[in-house]
Formats: C-alpha cells, structure tokens, sequence
C-alpha cells in the first residue's frame, strides 16, 4: 500500500515547454510503481501516486527562491 | 493539535460538477474535527484540516494515470 | 482514490495511557474513511488512511513546545 | 538536507492583495533556510523550503471553513 | 530539486524480515532519483528521496487496519 | 493558520549528541513561529510546527543513502 508523493518545480523539461507534460507525468507513475513492485514486491495495484507541481516562486534553495539560485550557480564558483 | 490532510482528486462527486463543491468541503472540514473529538477528546478549535485537490493526471493508481486505471478496471476483469 | 493523513501527539487520550491505541486508530481509520464514502462518495477500498504519532518535543503552537503552550494556556488568561 | 514545509492560506497580508507576494515569499526562504544554520549548522545550500498556498474553501479550523471560523470568532467571546 | 517521499509500511519483504532493508532503502533511493533523472533531466545531485516507514496499526484501507483488510480481502470474495 | 514542517537527519549537531535536542528544537519552534508573525504578520498562536526525524537510511541525496553520499562529496571533487 505504498504512497510515492513526488513534488518537482512547475516547469518543463526542454525548450518550449512551460510545464510537465502528460506522458512525462504518465511515466513517472509507470516508473514509480514499477520501482516498488522490483524493491518491495508490492503489487501495482497496491500503489499511489501523486505529482505536486510547485511554482518556482514557492521553491527555496539555498536561502533564494529556486530561480535565483540556480543563476547564481551558474553565474558564480559553485 | 491535530493536522488532518484530506487529499482527492479534482473531480465533482456527480453529473454536472467538475469539482468538490465548497459545502462537501465544509462537510469534510467538520467531520473529520468531529471524528478527532470523539476519538481522542481533541476540542474542535485545536483542529486544523487541510483539503488538497490533485488533478487527475498529477495521480496514478495500479501503475497508470487515475482515469486510464479505473477505465481499465471497469472494462476488464477486476 | 483519497489520501487521509492524521497527525496527531503521541499521547494518551486519558488516564494511564501513554499513547494512541490500537482501538482508537481503528476508529480513526473507520471513521477517515466513512466520511469520504458519505461525502465524495468514494469506495472504502479506494480510501487510504495514514496516523503519524509525533512526540510533544516535536510539535509547537503559539512559539513553543506543545506542552508548554498548554500549560502557558491553562495557567495564563486565555 | 533539511526540507521545510510552509502552508498558508491563500490570502494577501494587508489591504489591497490577494495572495502572498514574491518578495514575503523570498522573505520565508532566507528566514526558514537561516534558521536551519543558526540551530543545526545547516549550510544554506543543503535546505530545501517548499511553499504551499492553500485555498481559504480548503482551510478548516474549529470545525469550519477558516473564514467562517474566523468570523466567528471576532464576533464572539473568544 | 525534486522531493520524492515514499511511504511504505513497516513490514519485511520476504519471510524472516520484519522491516525493509537497509539495501532495499539504497535501491529506492537510487531508482528513484534516477527516475527524474530519466524522465524530467534532473540532475542526482538535485534529487531528496525520502522513505517513511509506517507501523501497520497506523495503515488503513478498506476502512480497517491495514492487516486486517488484507486478511478479508484474502479470506472473502474479492 | 500555518503549518511549518521541518524535516531533518535524525542527528546531533555537534561531538557527542545523537540527535536533535529539546533545546534546539523549541529553538525551530520559536523561530518558524516568528518568522511567520514577522513576514505574514501571523499571531503566535495561529502557527503549528511540527519537526518530522528521519533516519540517516531513509533520506537519500544525489541516489545515495546521506551518508554514503556526504563521504562521497567530501572525498571526491565536488
């Protein structure tokens, strides 16, 4: 009866893109179920989850929102 | 002091409703700080609920997206 | 396909208990469930319900440990 | 690795707004990732803060929707 | 920066095991992380896994413990 | 009304301690607690913070175990 919660920023993953796409989602439920039916032997069937798509305003790292940082990085040593 | 998370998909719970109605919120919401009274005493005001509303695509279930998974179980054996 | 989260203090809810039982966390479950069933008309079976016990150090309201605040509470004006 | 969750209700903070601003959302990522150095000597790069707005409707205190409980209140003895 | 919390019950996964394995953690955690990896380009190293073991008292389905509705579902009809 | 959650490795923080200790906790509790009062001018008793311990196993970084993966950083390149 696992629960996989899988919280990522709202964004898409290539050019053009302003957000996860449906297919991306429908993997990552394939992919996580199946991770937990080959570890754990839990049936497929016993499974949930849930996608929490974040606004990158609303995700901190570093002390700075998302975006800040990862400019930051890229601009800076790190 | 108790936390009750209540997450359901964005759907109505009939014809012609597209999502939960703020009066089903308003029941959920009084429920649940009912049931933690009369289970552990817990008085209504030290009670907070949280009702989270995921989208269809954003959960899976039995390894797929919510709504292939339950089209599949309404076609097929289970 | 609800997720129910209930987090409560790892207490007893009366004299001579020192935590939840297993009697009151059945309740619970049967109670999270029932409401989602009278509510959004949702399947038992489709209903998980998950109880996280947390230690009173663990928990803060109005600034401090839970069980100071309580006391501050009991013994103060409010 | 510290990860902080921040859930608040969807509303503004004074006259005039509507919803938590980028600058008091930055405000809660310094402040909370600050924290976690000063108490546990978490770098500021190893913190994750993730926000979450939720809707008044999905905010239950009291027994109530958060508004109405809120109202109550006022207009009440407590 | 993605978070992925998987919650499981605390059970062994084989005969003479009464909790997941410290080697069945590694390789949630590894699968996991590699699953954004695969699916949304995220880099490991941006990547939390978090795993919350849940005792089976404090698991519902099917409105019982968990323990309990799993002995009817093998028991009953369905 | 918020909710702060605090998720941390189940560690001291400093020679000697094992874990994360009361003081330091109550330290987490009034600093989230403040912080929530001084950007969203929140009253103190409005605020719940609850401080979730995960064991140093259940928390992976970069697709290792934390530990396996802070060996990793402090040895190699990064």
């Amino acid at each position: 009866m696992p629960i996989v919660t899988i919280q990522v920023t709202r964004e898409g993953s290539g050019p053009g893109r302003t957000s996860v796409t449906a297919e991306e989602k429908a993997r990552l439920i394939a992919g996580a179920s199946q991770l937990l039916l080959d570890v754990l032997h839990k049936p497929l069937e016993s499974t949930f989850v849930v996608i929490e798509e974040v606004d990158t305003d609303n995700w901190g790292w570093g002390g700075l929102p998302a975006l800040e940082y990862r400019k930051q990085r890229a601009a800076g040593g790190k």
